[in-house]
């Protein structure tokens, strides 16, 4: 945000701190370190001079603010914080920094490292909220409430399992991290066109030695093969998106009409003395859409031409972080949000009772068609129901006066309802806690 | 960007101070202050108390700091705002500071007033860019070079028709500035729920004096009416979209393969000495297919529900700033790189040569197609067109051997040819300069 | 759709018949004739071979089925469409057939051909919505029911205010028709690279001719500057998202707990006999949603190279239909819809009632800051909702008991608020009828 | 594509089959046959019932027309479908048709059957594209040519290396196809609400014992949660734009002025005989950024509210079509476009010669820093460049002349760097053939 009135809102302080000037550079410090270290290890360059330049970057802070002219001329930060970087060493051992490597092995170096504290970040929140949700389905795994299709009024669930529905994509997301973590580890050494022509044939021992320094897995030159990040990006959109989806459902559960959910908090109207408004429900569904939008850019920022392509990776530069906040701020927001909300029982309870307990239409049309072909049962259901409506009786009650002296056994069959939601709720938050 | 690093790539400061947290508070006191005036005349709030309202904030400076916990509690900085005017005016005064306004009222016309300057700013850069097209487009409206169409050498053209196709989209474009101007100019008084309850019945009164003293013109409320902010969006797309066609364009043709261009300044590498980057292209490339994106979220935030709806506005502050800066950033490369090229007329004429000049064939088969059906026409150009790769010789050369006798007159039409392109040249910068 | 069972949910049969390969098929055959009798005009090709085409090529048709190998060949119909045109000529005719032209003039003046009868059927069904719900607005203009912002209860509006704003971004629309309309009428004559250079110098005297038989007006060769086609779906984008909002509005009301509007029709389940799903609002949803994504295409499809751009192009060829199909089936269901719901008086009563009538916290507030401090005035308010929601008694009444004897006028306030919402009804009912 | 003339373009036959109203139709009938089956050896309907129904529905035929106006009634062709599949079976098994089943349970688990065949059908396309660029970069790993960076000549590479990286986002988008497939195999088996009401306490029985019939894996139900779905999309949208950058590469490398592929067949044009387009590169780059575009729609699809949204559902079945349709259309596309494409090693030599060789600039300024300060030999190099290109001759020898008699080992450092691209060939073709 240019604006920093909205930051409470759409930001994420932690995030932001790993996508920060300062982080990128102290994390591409890191990689020319390791670069040297390597080299030296293979042999390509002299070991005293490693080791200089190894200590002398050791405490180096290079300002932001003096390499964004170098930056805005070349289109990239590294020509100018390796000079830098060279004035601030012995001038044989500044001979030795950035041997033969090209600026993009050192930012996508720079940048894996960032992203891995950043999804170990994302993780921990996830496990957070999936927890918060586990422990919030498990106790109202019976808690009866109407469960709505396309917007109407269908059966009877539990809000148990509407909560353990929120939670089932976090589950599979959950599922899905050691996937993205591994691919993310993927070292980049490919020098100036991804052939490491400037330290042939040492390329490959670099390369392995470099991976080895930092962490990573040894890999050939990644530089226009970016599915790692695509991977990422999905993730986060998809994770956002799930987010986005229980907000919508919390914002018409608190609306006055449906009630069934109480809010801690909320944010006050200027005018309306009367209000409380879901914000932090709202910026969840807001950063849902947004973040959709963006995996439109962050699947064009995979299309690169040649050997490097200027404007794709440029692309990948601007989407990527705000995929990353985006996604951050959503999860701080619904773990704030999920412990403020609690529900409201006996809302849940007149809502199914609406039209006389029209959600248990279909309950009574099984129950009834044990006794009568199935197209009877419905039309004898629907007219029950239109009874019920009408004159504001319930709606097994007209079943019963229409059905005559049939043992429908409703209320065993309401129970197992009840049951068949908890039963999928067990599954759901054992899963969870495994 | 959260990362000051790129702001000479990605950012423009002019039109990120219109967006900053300072100016949007600026912008809003401005809107109250009009309001207690407009609410005055109206007679709906005390003249004297209108008076010390639009006084004692005259130069009441509110820090965004102060603003940010509020927003975050509330979504929206108007409460906090107003609770600090509130509490420097004299409590009598404070009361009807504010009066019967809701947030949006307040945010809308501070936006609209803040686009204007943006609006203004944009158009005039718009207006140097075309100039400067159209000098180059006239300087050069009979230089040939090679026409490619579907990526492959078409038939001659001119430079100055390359130019003035740049130029095209950006006639249009400007075309259009009144009407997306004009669109901006509504007032918004709509009040809590937009129908100016609180301030019943003097809602149409209090919003025609607060057009006025905000020169602005008047309107229903147009709280979840948001068609002329899609217009600006579709507006700044589409402009950064036929930026980033020129800067395609440009990138090609400073390619050293084909080199019918060259660039004063542009980016070095961090390890080729060789190479200077199209740094100002790809960053304007990069921004014609990011903006593309945000028109889908820019297109979601459209869609509100009810009389005031969170996600959707919320979806606005997020994106709208965002193609903003965008399509001025793309502005201010597109003046800065046009200043930077020139066109290598021997490259040009080399192109154009390529296998014997094939790009006339075309012309070739028309001249002959007056003298023989123009299926046999285009099948000896066929014949000719592979004479001449073969044996690296001039087309028109094997076309006149393979026809015989026949006149031509093949100069004459290419002549013909380029007075075509400088016709529709004379035409354009005719309309960049009316 | 692939899959035509999905047609009468997501098609719209008369654009389609427009988008038909038979329709495209028959619009090119018209410009090729055109293009005849405009080179005869201009002298560019003998008059009686003109005629010979014009005649010959009236009654001819060309099954697309003998047109899709080339296509797929070529990637372009017009080579096989004119070599079957060729075919049904006498040679002597057939020599002068696309003389000098280039594809892209025959599949864009086709195109903008059809593009005006789309744009008059989509105008047409537009206006008639807007006639529906200008009647339904001035219908309903003073019938009460809450407002809702950010999906909690606000104050009182009316029904007809609500459906005026549904009507509001239409009335924008429809006043951007006209430009839309005049910008699409650009003849496109610019030959292989849009310079005309094989009928040079007769270029502007053809182009001229050809605008003139076509009923379009005089352009320089657009072929890639596709800002008219971004105009016209940027028009749909917004359409659609403006019929996406109504509907979002419409199925929210027709929710069983809220239950302001009632439907006739709507779709039924397959399990449970209770349901009526507002299938008509939910595809208006749907397609308000897809629109907004294709609008990034769209965006994109506008960024050409050179002088022909083949995947930008064919991006276009892609993403056109479907937003100009998105657009006509949202608005033929939007027609339908609002014939099939009518207002429940009753239930907006009810939910104007909830909490005492919470609704009138902001009515009572500024009733009371007439007769103390206006924070003194809210607090109170604010008192008395709590004790209202208690003790489910009357709000209004609960702040008379707090502020004593004072004298509200709050029956009075309260007509003012419906003739606040009925005056700006008023404005925009008349702005439809004009 | 409502238009038949480009479905040779942008269309998959194969896929589309799997996608049509016939071979949905066909997959729900199976899963209602299943569904009878799986309930009766659960004991919840009639073993002899359900055998009437999966012997009665094994041959019969539902024509799409005869679903089209019930699929327009109700949004879901299920209800039509149920009531035709009744009305051919005798009256007591017609009963226990589709028994406590919802219609997303019956679509969703037709879908998923065949997801599995298009998969399969992709990734054996996948499969053979993969395996003809391990072979066309094993034949020519060290042919060399200049690698290009951001649009300039960089440094030597080999033609291998080239490929190899086109096939790099191959090889793990074929390694993420198994947990995309596991992914996809899970039955939905929820009832109207997810809870599987009608049916209690049989649920968990039937859902195992149906997806076991269908080949499935067991699940909680999936109504809401989209992230399988979401998983296809995004692989599909990742290889498209892998797809594209590929196509992008040749269409690069089959202009005339770089000249380094050569086509077989390619499109003509209708004016030029001059012209190959490259058609099938074309598309293959319009679908990568149409695929794009869907992703952002597919990413809203997965934002369900409720038990059941209808908006978000229609969003998918829009969306996921066009995007397996676009992935394999440009899957089929790369497999012809590579089998038509060989490299020109003349015109690969003669890009690389380009100013005396300045791709060697690189290689220079490393030889040279062996004997001289590094910015020492990069000031030199630079000057040898500018010698080289003003007097047209190599830049080595004018390295050579301004370094003196320094042993430079140049050639054997270039011969070092091709087999620097042929070690990383080695390794990525050995990833593919394992």
């Amino acid at each position: 945000m240019e604006n920093s009135l909205y930051r409470g809102l759409f930001g994420d302080e932690e995030i932001s701190t790993h996508l920060s000037a300062e982080a990128e550079i102290a994390a591409m410090i890191r990689v020319e370190r390791a670069l040297a270290r390597a080299q030296a290890s293979a042999g390509v360059i002299p070991k005293d001079m490693a080791q200089t330049i190894d200590q002398g970057l050791k405490h180096i802070e290079v300002a932001p603010v003096d390499l964004i002219a170098g930056t805005t001329q070349s289109g990239i930060p590294v020509p100018g914080l390796v000079a830098a970087l060279r004035a601030a060493l012995p001038p044989e051992a500044a001979h030795w920094v950035h041997w033969g490597a090209t600026t993009q092995d050192i930012m996508d170096n720079g940048l894996v490292l960032r992203l891995a504290l950043m999804l170990r970040s994302l993780e921990s929140r996830l496990h957070k909220l999936t927890h918060q949700l586990a422990d919030m389905a498990d106790a109202h795994a019976t808690l009866p409430m109407a469960g709505r299709t396309r917007s109407q009024i269908a059966t009877p669930i539990t809000y148990g399992l509407r909560v353990a529905q929120w939670m089932h994509p976090l589950l599979d997301l959950s599922d899905r991290i050691p996937a993205v973590k591994e691919g993310l580890k993927k070292v980049q050494c490919g020098g100036a066109s991804g052939a490491n022509s400037a330290i042939a044939p040492d390329g490959p021992a670099v390369m392995e030695a470099l991976a080895k320094e930092l962490g990573l897995a040894p890999s050939q030159p990644w530089h226009t093969n970016r599915v790692i990040l695509a991977d990422l990006s999905h993730w986060c959109a998809t994770l956002t998106a799930a987010l986005a989806s229980m907000a919508g459902d919390i914002t018409l559960m608190l609306r006055r009409e449906i009630g069934e959910l109480r809010l801690q908090g909320g944010g006050g109207s200027s005018t309306m003395p009367n209000k409380t408004n879901p914000v932090q429900a709202e910026v969840m569904m807001t950063l849902g859409r947004r973040v959709s939008g963006l995996t439109a850019s962050a699947n064009l920022a995979v299309q690169h031409t040649e050997e490097r392509d200027g404007p794709a990776w440029m692309q990948e530069w601007l989407v990527l972080p705000q995929i990353l906040i985006g996604t951050g701020a959503a999860l701080n927001h619904a773990i704030d949000l999920i412990a403020n909300i609690s529900p409201d029982s006996n809302r849940m309870a007149a809502n199914l009772a609406l039209d006389g307990g029209a959600a248990q239409a279909e309950t009574a049309s099984f129950a009834l068609a044990k006794h009568m072909p199935r197209a009877e049962a419905q039309a004898l259901v629907k007219k029950a129901a239109s009874a019920a409506r009408e004159h504001e009786r319930s709606l097994i009650d007209a079943v019963k006066d229409l059905a005559g002296d049939v043992d429908l056994e409703l209320d065993m069959r309401k129970d197992a309802a009840i049951a068949g939601s908890a039963e999928i709720v067990a599954q759901l938050v054992d899963r969870a806690r495994a």
